[in-house]
Formats: C-alpha cells, structure tokens, sequence
C-alpha cells in the first residue's frame, strides 16, 4: 500500500492516454473521469482498471481518436454513435449535448450506441449540477446478473446516478449499482476470508449461497433484493431499465450480448447492437419552477432527512453523496491510497507505453 | 367472498363519483383508473379504496370540480396545479400534456401539484404505450417508510412505473413500491396469522421485528433492500427521487409533509407545498431511432430473458407486467372477487350516495 497525490495519478494516467493515441483533450478527460472513481472512494472502478482499457485497446475494441457524432436527434434527444471511443470521453460528450437541449426545451435525454466502459455514473450526472439541472447518467455492462427465477447471466451491475442541485447543502448525489451488493464488495470479503450475506450471488444452479467465489464458478450476481421474498424483481426491473434505455434505445448490445469488459472474454458472434450503452439526460430545475424555490426547498429537504432520528445502527442518516464526499475531501488531502497489486499493474502498463510511473509515485 | 362483474362494479363506481359532485368525464375517468387496480391483482389500491376517497371528500380535502391547469411550462415540461382534484383524474390530465409535449419535441416531463391520491402508477404509464412512447409515473404518498438508519416516517411506499412498447411480445409495465413490500401484503400475512420476513418493517425503536402490526405500533417501513447490508439505502434513494421529482419540483408537499391518505389524520400545520405531488413522463420512441426497430429488439430482448434457464423456484422467468396481465385478463372473464369487508364498505357508502350496492352486485 502507498499514497499518491491526485495530482501525480492524473498525470500519470493522461500519459498513458496519449501514449495510447488519444488527443490532449480525450486524454485529459478520460484521466479526470477515470480518477473521478478513486476520489470518491470507488476503487474498482478508477486506475485500478486502467490496465482493463489498455487491454480493450491493444485488442482493438477501443478507438482512440473516435468520430463521436449525433447519429439521431429531436428537440430533446439525441443517439450518439461513440465510434468505439472509450466511454469515459464518449459519455461527457454525450452529456454536454443533453445539456444544451435542455438549455433550449427543458430536457435532454441522449442514449448511446458504439461505446465502452465509461468509469463511474455519477461523473456523467453531476456534470449537470453547476447549471442547476438535475443530472441522469446510466449504463448496462458486462452480463454478471441474473433476473429473479433465471440462472442465465444476463444483466450487468447497470448503475443509475440521478444529481441535483441545491443552494447551502451539498448537492444530492445518488451512484449505485442495481445489484445488491457491487462487484468489488466480494473481493474485499475475499481478502478478508469472510462469507458473503445471503442474497448477493447465487451458484451456477440458481441456488443461494454465500461462496465468494460464486461468480468465477459460473453463478451470478443478485439484483437488489437479493430473493423475491425480499423484491429482487425490483432490482431486476431497474436493471432491464438501464439496459433497455441505454441499449435498445441507441442501437448498442443489450442483455447477454454487451460486451465484456475483460479483453480476453470473447465478443459474441451474433452481436444485436454496436458496443456498450449508455443513457445520460438533463432537467433544468427552472424548467418546473424557479431555480432558487427548487433550491431552497431541497435544503430544507436535506436537512429534514439529515436531522431525523437515528436507529441504534448509526449516529446519524446520511444523504446520498455524503460517504464519497468526505472520501474526496479526505483523499484530496491524504493521497489515494494504492494496493501494492495495483502499483505493479501500473507499473507494467508503464513499461509497454515508456512512461516509468515510479517517477509519479515517488514525486 | 362475492364476484362482480366489471362492468357492473366500474358503474358504480362511476355512479358513487357521479354523486360526489364529479362531471361525467371525470367520474368515469376516476372509475376506470380505479378499477385497473383491482383488474390488475392490486387489490388494496382498488375499490377497497373508494371508502377512502369519500371520507377524503367529505373533509373537503378532495375538490369534485377541479380546475387543473398548467401553472408553467417549457416545450419539455410542465408544472400542473390538480386544484385538489382527485389523483386519479389529474394524472391522467397530466400524463396528456406530457404526451402532446412528446409529440412536439420528443419528450414531455410533468411534474403535479395539489393533487391527492392517484390509484395505480401502472394506468398512467401504460396511456403511453398505444403512441409507441414509454410512460413513466411516480408519486408520492403518506409517510409510513424510514430512511436507512433512520426511525422517522419520513417517506412514502413512492411507487415507479416504466411501461415499454412492443412489437408481437406483450408490452413491459415496471410497476413497483419502492419498499421491499407493499403495505397490502403485511396485511395478508396477517389474516394469515403468520409473521413478517425480517427486512419489511422496523419497530418503533428502529429494530428489526417480524411483527405484522409494527405500522400500528408506531414502527415503519423498509426501503427496497430491507437492512444496510441488503443496500437499503438503494431503497431510500429510490423514494426519495420519487418524492423530489413529484414534489419538490412541482411544489407539493415532500417527506413527512406528504398528506395521509386517511382523513382522520390531521394535515400538518405547517405545509411546505399543495396537496400530494406526481411526476408524469412520455418519450417517443422514434426520437431515438425507427420505432420498428426498436420494437423488434424489445421482443428479443423478451424473448430472450423469458427463455432463460430457470432456478429451482420457478418454471418460468416473468417479465415486468407478466402476473397483472394474467390476472386482468382472469378477472375480465371471471369476475373481480370482492372481500366481505370491502362489500360491507362498498354497501354503506352507497347508502351515504343514495346508492343500492346490492343491484350491483346481483346484477
């Protein structure tokens, strides 16, 4: 384990995005969103998986100087066809579109076709706070789900991220996988030697289990709910959502057919779309009532929740964003924390692109 | 037990409206929404309800002749003042706008206000799907659900409902609580003498209990989730986007200020809003891509999760709107099953509208 500065990781990572082809522009972008994940405190999805991009781009699946362009659009949509881009570019693009049609008729709702990981939702959402529009950011991936009844994986975590502005509060930020539990909870139980609760996976014959290792053993992931006595058909519903409106809706691979993200698991040969989805869309608050009411009235929301009374299992209720907020504060301050596995992924993926990310880390 | 034809129960339904003081169009507007929950299996949100409706009327807290209006507006969104009008003709008002909306510029989003009660989210949602677009409805409802870590009743059971055209497949209606479980089924469980899963409700101390009376006892609700460790705060987030897209932004009543539905509670003294708020959304499907195409794929996106390999616990893996279409489709030739209580229920507020029940119910 070693810190690094945010500053020396970003460095790092737009280099090794240059490196890979991308423009100064992409490169700078995707470092920001991909590090966006490791500042808040999401750390399976930040550079910790940057070797995972690298992989998809040396297999080809990943255009570094993609042609991202509106391929669909009324007043208040759009389809983005993200030429194979990697999704942490293709997506603020597609976000900045949202906005401006928002700008002009209240909303805007864009899905995305032809794309790739896009690094954590709420990246994407939050882009819409500083203009006072509530943000809305989703994606399907890599099939590791089960819907309530199936053993089949055929959904992935689908998060949903959903940002809205306030006035003295910090900004309500939800992020979460519709799942019970995210991918990276079992490898910390793994190291740990523990079992999983009941109702995060399921062995390959559709049976519970608490087996950490369920998924490399040919289960599946539960949707939230975790059993149908406890609505895991909600969970399976809000994750068909994120598919269906990421996917169906721009032309990508939805279901059992989006693409995996590790490179070595091959794309199918029947594909029903192009590439991954997404789905990112903007409200302008005053576009129902004006900005200020709205924000005043979400504070004194905010503060109601934030003042309730607690049960015996936490001294106080948080509000969504509050845990990846004090982890940003914290990591600004400190460093982001590295597992010695990750520094020597790094520090491999180094070696191919001639960039030595000892430098970073030592500076 | 007693069965009643449709026909005969949404006449008087319509009639018992009628006499309330409603105009034709409303009363069967009302009557039909009503009765698509009993169509629908959804048993306590039906005629069981209509008691309800009634007591609200007579408190004056439901206006028969309401002036439902847009009250601001943009070519995406809309804000409608209900004029205390029954929810279950105002949404259905509302959900117009937002599909004339759609038709113009591609998506039409309404947010409501001063509004009550609104029956099924599922009937709203579903007017979307015979203009190829996918309707979205959400509202909020009377506290009776903590937030995790908290012991307040500080939400509602804030239903969602997604519905999805297709082409041959039968259509996807999401309709959900955003609880583990809808109140309805605790009082199953109660007449059944059995208790609560663990995960449904929480005291009045904020412990887990199996207790089925735990709501009268001054305990409350669970999130979609059920505890932390089941991601009850996914839950929590669920319901409080509903309650800040149907309320804060249309400026109706949020959180605990949420009017009960019984009207022997006292409305709060200090309203941040009007009446109870709902959040109405239409999307064309063609101003993404030919609504053709993305029909065709909604029918092998169903197929192919409907054939999927089964777990132990069923024959067969549903897709949203699956058990309601079977049970609407078992009433519609059957007959509505009518509890003895309801039948008693229905008989007196008959009496109070100069009404005989029983002509219906032999009929």
């Amino acid at each position: 384990m070693h810190n690094i500065s945010y500053s020396n990781l970003q460095s790092f990572t737009k280099q090794v995005f240059l490196n890979m082809g991308c423009s100064n522009e992409h490169a700078q972008t995707a470092s920001e969103v991909l590090l966006s994940a490791d500042l808040r405190g999401v750390d399976s999805h930040g550079v910790a998986r940057l070797k995972g991009y690298i992989r998809l781009w040396q297999s080809e699946r990943v255009n570094p100087k993609p042609n991202i362009k509106i391929v669909h659009e009324t007043p208040s949509t759009a389809v983005i066809d993200g030429d194979a881009g990697l999704g942490l570019v293709v997506a603020p693009f597609a976000m900045q579109v949202a906005m401006e049609k928002a700008e002009k008729v209240g909303t805007g709702w864009v899905s995305v076709k032809n794309s790739n990981h896009y690094g954590i939702a709420g990246y994407h959402s939050m882009l819409a706070l500083e203009k006072d529009m509530i943000g809305w950011s989703m994606t399907n991936a890599s099939p590791l789900v089960s819907p309530t009844f199936s053993k089949d994986r055929l959904l992935g975590t689908n998060p949903i991220s959903i940002a809205i502005p306030t006035k003295e509060q910090p900004p309500f930020v939800a992020d979460f996988a519709t799942t019970t539990a995210a991918n990276g909870k079992l490898e910390v139980l793994k190291r740990k030697g523990q079992n999983a609760p009941f109702g995060w996976v399921q062995d390959a014959d559709g049976k519970p289990t608490q087996n950490v290792d369920a998924l490399k053993e040919g289960g599946s992931m539960l949707p939230l709910g975790g059993d149908r006595e406890h609505a895991s058909h909600k969970g399976y519903i809000l994750g068909s959502i994120v598919d269906i409106f990421s996917a169906v809706l721009s032309g990508a691979n939805y279901g059992p057919w989006a693409p995996p993200f590790v490179s070595f698991l091959p794309l199918r040969e029947d594909p029903v779309g192009e590439g991954l989805g997404h789905f990112l869309g903007a409200m302008r608050v005053d576009a129902f009532r004006p900005a200020d009411d709205f924000k005043n009235h979400m504070d004194n929301w905010i503060e109601t929740f934030r003042n309730s009374k607690t049960t015996h299992e936490s001294d106080k209720v948080l509000i969504p964003g509050d845990p990846e907020r004090e982890m940003t504060s914290e990591r600004m301050t400190n460093g982001i924390p590295l597992l010695d596995a990750v520094i020597e992924d790094l520090t491999a993926v180094g070696e191919e692109l001639n960039i030595a990310f000892k430098e970073y880390l030592k500076k």
